[in-house]
């Protein structure tokens, strides 16, 4: 097992049920230990809503490219996911595998094979034995429950050292209704998206087409934010499932609906909750890095910018040693092939301005951003002084562990 | 300093003099040690003719300014190199260090300032006194010679293990002519271009308006084909100088002039030697990692392909723990945004056919994969299977020793 990440929160967060949705997470012998849970499924609501974003790889898992086919249909009924195997560049043994399951389910579910999702993350390229999960799939059923969240997060991991929940309440039109949700990393991570699962259930009633454009909204600024090493994985999958089974509130007419307001808002919370857990477990990091930039031409410049700096070897490895080299933040800025004026330029670390109009600020004091840069928590900030685009980027450092982790994955 | 890298050549290569050029490393105070050489000058014959490729980087140093001002002139005297101060991202000061230098040059060398060179590689923010280059420029001057290659290439080391330079006889229509350059890397290592600095030289007589298209031609299969770690400089600067003092041979009236020919495939031979030493010499590598793309859409589908595998963090960590982790190439396939279709991929490591057809290979061995992983050279071939397009990349392991030198870069 990995030691625990030091930016990992003191405990699992208490999730409340959220009306439609059951939960169980099993062990059924893909992770070597008997204790790790290794299969997770949710079972929905009778017509439960639902909306995705996955990998934009060009070589998807099989599990992607049923789901992508499935999401046409908008209906969910149960989702199923194991990880330690991707059933990723597993051929035609990996689609049948993804048919098999997607059989069994329909029938323990009385559901239609476009009601079933499913997710696999772990190695590329071993094979999932077709049969696995279809086996084991009645006994894991079994264990449904409305309070799963805990063993469905840990059923969904691989090296993450911890799992990882979110919730929030909230309203539509004076109506409560809920949100929560469960995600993994923690490598292979950068925006469109990461090896990154997350499954966001609400009980509130939203059509599937409306569901997709806050989805996606909301995923743009929360895992599309992140970055652990720029690499994206062929198997993430982000599910948002509706089950409609709270109390009756106003019908959604659009995803721009005024009385939507705090539903999106408790949206983008819980997806940047998730996010920011996924960042924090990045593989050996060691601390955790917001990067603001400001003044850029727009606001895809300022992402592109921001991206740039938070994949960038060598700031991360400055940040590991706890280095404040603003040097490789120009760097890093100059290289992103947006507009940048070096005359206008300013970076602050720590909220200390370090550098401005192109060189090193007059009056800047290395005691403060020195202590700052010891800490968990490093705040980048950037101004290009030339617009108006902002963007927000998180992201770690990249450390020895890193390598460790990933110089003897499979071993 | 630095342990020499595992991968660097036996010895450093018997350069022979170029006509018109002669050379000179010396210790003006930048690099600690006295014994370190940071300043070098070298001498062009009159009327030699120059091209150069500068980094795309929005934010490039001050020499890097001037330096694409020059160019435009087409003639250099003189090209003066620091080491151990990139004079980038220094505001005023930065261009008041190399107005100063090129004035000092100017009247040393009795020359127009336009013909002039100069670059800087090192600290990236510290001010470069404006008066030690030009107060020590004609002691070090004194000591120019047509053999002096070795304490050239040594003075514009930065943590490069070792110095790097390479040699071609060729010809023009019969007539003998040589080239000769130097380089350094060796980290922000990434096409277009790297902290790398490259001066190449010939004795032949080719106006610089030619020497452009030569140069950029050749700079594509080589400088722009590696990667250390996908970061890019403030102040990459590889220049390409002809001083016409060969024997007179035919006068060159286009690049692709077909007398041309031996001297475009020696430029390229020359180019792709330093710019593999950049890569032997990668900070931490242990392993050369030659990526072989073909059968993709297109030649630039070939090359973003190549570069997508040779920047992995996660696929340059399996190498460094020595391990065939084939799925992190097809992941880093998948990731490159160029079309790819799952099942036509093949991947083969070492020569062995790993994975064909979307899936591992039936009759795969690991066993001479495994033993080829061991070793210092790593060949890995993808083929889409899809098109024609075909390229090649070169790069090197991530290692905790990258993580080591980079994290304390500054201290």
């Amino acid at each position: 097992m990995l030691k625990r990440s030091p930016m990992a929160p003191a405990y699992f967060p208490a999730i409340k049920p959220v009306a439609g949705v059951e939960l169980a997470g099993q062990h059924i012998g893909l992770k070597k230990a008997a204790s790790e849970r290794d299969l997770m499924v949710a079972r929905l609501a009778n017509g439960t809503e639902v909306a995705g974003v996955l990998t934009r790889s060009q070589c998807p898992s099989a599990p992607v490219v049923w789901c992508r086919r499935a999401l046409n249909g908008g209906i969910a009924r149960v989702i199923i996911v194991n990880s330690a195997n991707a059933n990723a560049f597993t051929g035609m043994r990996g689609e049948t595998a993804v048919t098999q399951t997607v059989d069994a389910a329909t029938r323990l579910f009385e559901c239609s094979p476009e009601e079933v999702f499913v997710a696999s993350t772990g190695v590329i390229g071993e094979p999932l034995a077709p049969d696995l999960i279809p086996r084991r799939l009645q006994e894991v059923v079994g264990d449904l429950r409305p309070e799963g969240w805990l063993d469905a997060a840990e059923a969904i991991r691989t090296t993450d050292t911890f799992p990882k929940a979110a919730s929030a309440d909230t309203h539509i039109g004076g109506t409560p209704v809920r949100l929560a949700g469960i995600a993994k990393g923690s490598g292979m991570i950068a925006p469109d998206m990461a090896t990154m699962l997350a499954f966001v259930f609400t009980d509130a009633h939203i059509p599937a087409g409306i569901l997709q454009k806050l989805l996606r909204s909301a995923c743009d600024a929360s895992f599309n934010a992140i970055t652990v090493d720029g690499d994206t994985s062929t198997s993430d999958t982000l599910l948002l499932c509706a089950t409609g089974q709270a109390e009756e509130h106003p019908a959604i007419a659009s995803a721009t609906d005024s009385s939507l307001k705090p539903f999106r808002h408790a949206l983008l919370d819980v997806c940047i909750d998730l996010a920011q857990q996924i960042v924090r477990d990045g593989e050996g990091a060691q601390k955790f890095v917001t990067v603001n930039v400001c003044g850029a031409e727009s606001q895809r410049a300022a992402r592109r910018i921001g991206l740039s700096i938070a994949n960038s070897p060598l700031v991360k490895t400055a940040i590991a040693g706890e280095d404040a080299n603003w040097g490789r933040i120009v760097m890093a800025v100059g290289k992103a092939g947006e507009k940048a004026d070096r005359d206008r330029l300013s970076i602050s670390i720590g909220g200390v301005r370090i550098a401005e109009r192109g060189e090193a600020a007059a009056d800047y004091d290395e005691a403060p951003v020195a202590a700052h840069m010891q800490g968990r928590e490093i705040d980048i900030d950037v101004d290009l002084g030339i617009g108006h685009g902002r963007a927000t980027v998180w992201t770690c450092d990249l450390t020895h562990r890193y390598i460790d982790i990933n110089a003897d994955y499979r071993t």
